[in-house]
């Protein structure tokens, strides 16, 4: 049933399903170049992003994210090998829309 | 049967007890400074690293998740705020022996 809870307490809430990740790293990357997506929490309340990616082999070589302000992230990665990669996004917890995402690398 | 069942559905052996932390980064952080933890998974099995670092007001600047070979993990961060952070790290879904760890920036 719908809440009465006050603007405060909803803002501080945490959804991951109003998570949105964008971008073409989410479905394909590329050996030797920087991939990159975005993760835009600015309507899924307070909670930590945690971001994992892993290769056919072995883990991913780097993974970087920027904080770009208003909880809008840059995600950078690397590849070393070839195969199916998995991006793992959560917002705390929970896996946001799309996560597991799986990642092919030609 | 096992045979056939699916890679995404094969367990693989993980054990997050079996991970380490080690560096300053874990209890202290510097405003415009580079901090450093290393995360040493190499008796913990597969899985997929994690890390997620949040501040007192906002999320974490920026995370660098580097894989050194081995399932040896430098982890870079660099904080904004002063005040008391929260460095969340995981194997797959299990925190790691430490975690959450509490870092105060003076």
């Amino acid at each position: 049933s719908s809440s009465s809870s006050s603007s405060t307490s909803a803002k501080l809430a945490s959804d991951a399903s109003k998570v949105l990740c964008r971008g073409t790293g989410l479905s394909k990357a590329v050996v030797g170049q920087k991939n990159n997506f975005t993760v835009d929490c600015s309507k899924a309340g307070t909670n930590m992003l945690m971001v994992g990616v892993h290769g056919p082999h072995a883990p991913c070589e780097e993974v970087y994210v920027k904080h770009m302000g208003n909880k809008l992230y840059n995600v950078t990665y690397a590849v070393k090998d070839k195969g199916s990669y998995t991006v793992i996004v959560k917002w705390g917890d929970d896996n946001v829309p799309g996560s597991p995402f799986k990642v092919a690398v030609p």
